[in-house]
C-alpha cells in the first residue's frame, strides 16, 4: 500500500502517517519524490483498513498494491482449478461444458421436452430455475419445490446433470440436496450471508457476476465461498450494466481473459442474459468459446413464444443444435473440446 | 404496452402478435403507421410477460407504457407518505430528519461518545452498524449482537432513535426487536427473500439504492415490501457506480427529484457513501437538502483517524455541528425544518 | 412517436397535445387505455422535435417508435454495404480485412520494419498515426506531415494499403490525399463539422465509436457522412467506458451483432484499444471474428517495449502471426475468409 | 510512478524494468515488499510514457502517483482563478454568475424577449446557440452567423453579456469577435485542435465536461487551453452518461467539490442538460449553489412549448424568477452572492 502525500504536506503530517502505520502494526517506508513524498506500507496482510489512512491530514491518495483477495488468486495457486462434475468431465481444463435449458421450470411436459432437446443438441447440463428472482413482486416467481422435483425427474429420464439457482439459506439447502451444481444469481453476488453458507455445501457453485460488479469484486465474493470451505467455484460472466440499452446488458467478454489472468477459477459465459436477444446468442456463444470460456450457460425453450419468462432471449431447439456444431469447431481451433452426453472428452 | 413491428413485417406476423396478445388475455389494437405498424396491448395489469412478445417474428421492439410498480407510485397515492418516528417527527413531510453516527459500533465508549456528539450537533437518529457487509471476507464484520446491545444502551443514555442494518432473515429479527428503523443495504436491494420478510415487520425500513439500480428498480424493490404488508418505507440515495472513480460513487442527486415525481415515498441522501471523502460530505449534504431530500444519513466518528471502517468518509464531530447549522438555514429557504432532539417541529 | 399522458391528465391537456401535434404538421391519434391515455403521432418523418411535446402539461413520457437515422438503416437498404478497397477486396462481404501496425509512425526504420512484419503476418492494411489525439498536451502528438510521407513510403515498399487518422479539416485534406482509408477517432465521433467534411472526400471512412456513444448515436454520426455524400463508411467498435477499470475500456462485442441487425454498414473490431493489454488482444480478436466482425484494427509494434505510445497494448510481431492463423481458421467455421496480401479472396 | 511486479517476477525482469527506466532518463527505486517487489520511477516530469512500462514482462500494474495535468492544478496555483467579466464581476470568487436563455437563437423577437426576461429575473449573461451540434443531421442546426448578429442586438438592447458555442475553428473566430464568453460543448471536449485554438483567443472559455469524461480528463482538456496561452477557463458540469435513463444525463454534483479540490479553476453547473426535465432544474440549481458552484448555465425560453430545440428542459420565465430568488438566499447561507445586472457585488 502506498500513501501519496499532497505536494505541500508538512513534515508533521508525514510523521503522523508513519506513526499511524506503526500503530496499525505495519512498517512505514517514506519515499521523498520530486514533487511529493509517498509512504509505503510494508507487510500488508490484506487486512489493512485503508480508509483510516485516506482521511489523515496531508494525504492525497491511498494506492492499493496488494490485491484484496488471496485464495482465488493465480498467484496463490498457479495451476487452473478443475471443478469435477458427476459425469467425469471437469470445468476449467480442456473440456468445454455447455449448460442449457429454459429460464424457469414451468411444467412436467415442458421440462422433459426441454431436457431431451438439450441432450439431443449435445449439451450435458440442464439449467432451469425453480426459485426465480424477479424485479417485480407480481411476476411469476417459479414453481419452487415442485420445480426441483421436476428437475430431478428430468435428470432421471435423460442422465443430464442439473444446475439451478438458490436465493436464500432455506432454498440453498433444498437445491443442494437435489441439484448437481448450485447457481448464485447476479443479484445475490454480494449477499454475504448466502455466500458463507455456500462454503458449507459439498456441491460446485456457479457464481454469477453482479450487474455492476468489477472483476476484483467478483473474485472477492468467490473468496467468501473458498474461505468458508468450498473450493469448487465456477464464475460466470453474464453482462454488466451500461449506458447503452440496445442490449439487455453489456456482455463483457474480456472478463474471460481478465479472470484467467488473475485467478485459477474457471469462468462460463451466459450470452442469453448478456444480450437479451435470441439472435445474438449464437454469435456471442461462438465469441465466448473463441475467447477461451470454460463453458456456456444458455437459455433454450421448447416453445420460446410461450415461455413464462425470458422468452425473447431463449433459443429455439434447432438454434441450439446449430450453435453446438459451431462452437465445437471453434473449440478445436484453440485446442479445447466440447463435452457431449456420452461422457467427458479425454 | 406497444409492440413495434419491423418495417417489412408481413400481415401474418402482425396477425400472430394480435393472436398472442388475445391468448394472453389482453386486447390488441393494431395501429398502421407511415413507416411501420405498431400493435397496442390494452388492459395491461402489470403482469404482462413482455419477453414473450419481444421474441415473436417481425417484432422490432416492445415498449412499456405502464410502469411495472403500483403501490409505490404517486399515481396510486398522490399525497406523500409520512413515515412516523417514535419521537413524533415524520419522514416525508415538512420535517427534515438527520441520522448520524459511525460506520460500525466498535466499543461501548466509542458508541456512547458518538451518540452524545450526534445529539449535541442536533440530530435525532443514531446510525451505526452491528452487522457489516464487507467486500472482503477478511475485513472487520461488525460486533453482531453485542453491537445491538450497545446501540440499545446508547438510546437509553441519550434518547436518540436507532437505525441499523439487517443482512439476512435471522439478523432482521434481531434488529427489528432492538432498533427504531431497519436499514437494508445497497448490496441487498434485490435480495427479494429479505425484502419479503421486511414486509412482515412493524418498523420503518430504510431501503438503500443498489449500486447500479435504476430508480424504477429501486421502486420495485420498495414495492416488494409494501406488497408484503409494510407501508413505512424510506428510500435512500447513496451514490451509484460510474466510470469516474475520483469519488467512491457518483452521487445521483437528481434521484431525489425523480423519486418525488414518481412516488409518494420519502427519500434520504447519504453523502458519506456517495462520495467517500469527508470534505465532500458537508457540501453534498447542503445540496441534498436544497434539492428537497427528506433527511440525511451521514457518518460521523468521535475519532475518524482510528475508525475500524470508513474512516475517510466520517465527519469529525465539529464538522457535523457546522453542517447541521448550514442545512438548518437552507431547509428554511425552501420551507422545511430540521428536526432537533427536543422533539418534532410543527 | 407515442406521447404517454399521466394517469390524471385532464381532457384539456390531452386536447393541447393533439393541437400541438396538428400545429407541427402531423396527425394525432389519441388512444385511451385502461390506466392512461396515449396519443400517437402519425406521419413522423424523422424531424419531429420531441422535446416540444415532452414538456407539455400532463405528459408523462414521449416514446420514440421511429429510428432517428435513415440512410444507414437496414430497413432503408437491406443488403449489406460492401466498401471496395484498392486491392479488390471489400469490407462488408465475405472478406475479413485485417488492419495492423503501430500506434504512431515514429521513424522511417520503425514504420518500414512494421510494414514488412504486417505483410509477412498476412494482413493487407497498415495502420499508424501521423496526427495523434492525446489526452495530455505534453504527450507525443505524432510526426504530422512527415508521418504521412513515411506511410506513403511504406506503401510503396510493401504494397500494403494505408489507414490513418484525421483530426481536423486541414488534416483531413492531407490524409485524404495520401491514405487509402481515413480514420475518424473515437473522440471526434460527434465532431459534426469534421463529419460533414468526410462526406466530401472520395475515400472510405473508418468511423470509430465514441467512448460512451450508444449504437444509435454511432449510426447517426455515420448518417452525417452518408447525408453529405460519402456512402463508404466502415464502423469500428473499440470499447466503451465502464465502471470497471481492469481493462482500458469495455469491449462491447455485441455491438457487432447489433450493428449488423440495425444497419447495412460493415463493422470492424479494435481489440487493442478495447482492452489495453497485449495478452488480451489475440483472444478478443478471435472472439470478434467468431462474432462476425468484418475485419480487425490491431496494434503491432516491431519493439513494443520501446513504443512511443500504446506499447502495452501493441502485439509483438510473432503474436500477430499466430493471431492471423487462428482467426483464419475461425473465419472458415462461419463461412468467411481472411484477405491476404496476394489479393482479395473470392 | 510505481511499477508493481507480479509475485513471481524474476530478478531479470526486475532488472529489465530498472534498465528501461534508466534508458527513459529517470531514476529507478526498487522496493522489495512482503508479497512482491515494486519499482518507483523518480523524477517524473509528467511526460513519462507509462504504456512502455506496463507491457514489460513480469509487470503486474503501473500506478500513477503524479497527476498528468500541471497548470490547472491547485498544487501549481493554490489561490482560486477569478475570471473577470466585462461587467466587473468575476467567476471564481465570491460572486455567483447566472447565465440563462434559450437553447437556440430562433428569431429576433424570440431572442429579444428572452433577453429582457433573463435580465428581469436578475441574471447577467444571456446564453443561446447560433451554431448547434445536433445528434441528427436532419435536426435544426442553428441560425449561424445570423444568430450571432441577433445575440449582438440583444446585448445592445439589454446590456447583458453573451455566451455562445463554437464548434470548429472558423466558428470560433466568429464567436470570439461577437461574444463575451465562448462555450466549447461537451461533444468537443476532446477536440484538441479546437482547444489549441481556444488558447489563442482573448475571451474566457466555458469548457463543458464531456459526456463520459472523468474529472482528470476535463482538467487535461483545460490544460490544453492554458498551455496554449489562455488562462481564463471556466469549467462546466452538465451531467454524465449513466445506466439510468430516467434523466437525460446523471448530474454529477460532486464534480463541483472535486474540481475545487484539485484545481484553481472555477466551475459552473448546467442543471438543464444534466436532467433534461424542466421541473428538476430549480431543485438542481439550488443544490448546485448549495454545493458551491461558481455559477449556473440554465435554459429558459419565452415559450418552451414552441421551442425549436430542448423545449422540455427550458424553464418558463416565471420559473427562472423564482429560482433566482431561491438561489440568492442559499448563496448567502454559504457566504456567496449572486451577481445582478446592476453590476458586480463587492
Amino acid at each position: 500500500m502506498l500513501i501519496v502525500m499532497k505536494q505541500g504536506a508538512t513534515p508533521e503530517q508525514i510523521a503522523n502517517v508513519v506513526a499511524t502505520i506503526d500503530e496499525m502494526g505495519y512498517r512505514a517506508a517514506p519515499m521523498p519524490g520530486k514533487q511529493r513524498t509517498s509512504v509505503g506500507l510494508v507487510g500488508n496482510d490484506g487486512r489493512v483498513e485503508a480508509s483510516r489512512l485516506e482521511g489523515l491530514a496531508g494525504v492525497a491518495e491511498v494506492i492499493h498494491v496488494s490485491k484484496p483477495y488471496k485464495q482465488v488468486s493465480r498467484e496463490w495457486k498457479p495451476e487452473p482449478t478443475q471443478v469435477p462434475l458427476p459425469d467425469g468431465s471437469t470445468v476449467g481444463g480442456r473440456d468445454v461444458v455447455v449448460m442449457a435449458g429454459p429460464c424457469s421450470v414451468e411444467s412436467e411436459e415442458q421440462i422433459l421436452t426441454a431436457a431431451h432437446q438439450v441432450k439431443a443438441a449435445g449439451a450435458t447440463v440442464l439449467r432451469a430455475g425453480a426459485f426465480k428472482p424477479r424485479s417485480s413482486p407480481y411476476a411469476f416467481q417459479g414453481l419452487g419445490i415442485r420445480g426441483l422435483e421436476l428437475l430431478a425427474l428430468a435428470r432421471a429420464e435423460t442422465g443430464l446433470m442439473i444446475v439451478t439457482e438458490a436465493m436464500d439459506p432455506h432454498g440453498l439447502e433444498l437445491v443442494a440436496e437435489s441439484a448437481d451444481l448450485i447457481q448464485i444469481g447476479a443479484r445475490n453476488m454480494q449477499n454475504y450471508s448466502l455466500l458463507k453458507e455456500c462454503g458449507q455445501v459439498g456441491k460446485p457453485i456457479v457464481l454469477k457476476r453482479g450487474l455492476a460488479a468489477t472483476i476484483p469484486e467478483l473474485l472477492l465474493s468467490a473468496e467468501y465461498i473458498l474461505a468458508a470451505g468450498n473450493p469448487n467455484v465456477i464464475l460466470c460472466e453474464r453482462g454488466v450494466r451500461s449506458f447503452d440499452t440496445t442490449t439487455r446488458n453489456l456482455f463483457d467478454i474480456a472478463a474471460i481473459s481478465v479472470v484467467h489472468g488473475l485467478s485459477h477459477l474457471p469462468i462460463l459465459a451466459d450470452p442469453s442474459h448478456a444480450t437479451g436477444h435470441r439472435d445474438m446468442v449464437p454469435p456471442m456463444a461462438r465469441a465466448a468459446i473463441a475467447a477461451g470460456a470454460d463453458g456456456l450457460l444458455v437459455e433454450m425453450h421448447p416453445n420460446p413464444e410461450r415461455a413464462m419468462s425470458d422468452g425473447a432471449q431463449s433459443l429455439f431447439p434447432d438454434q441450439l443444435e446449430r450453435m453446438m456444431r459451431e462452437i465445437t469447431a471453434i473449440a478445436e481451433v484453440i485446442g479445447r473440446s466440447v463435452v457431449t452426453p456420452t461422457g467427458a472428452t479425454t
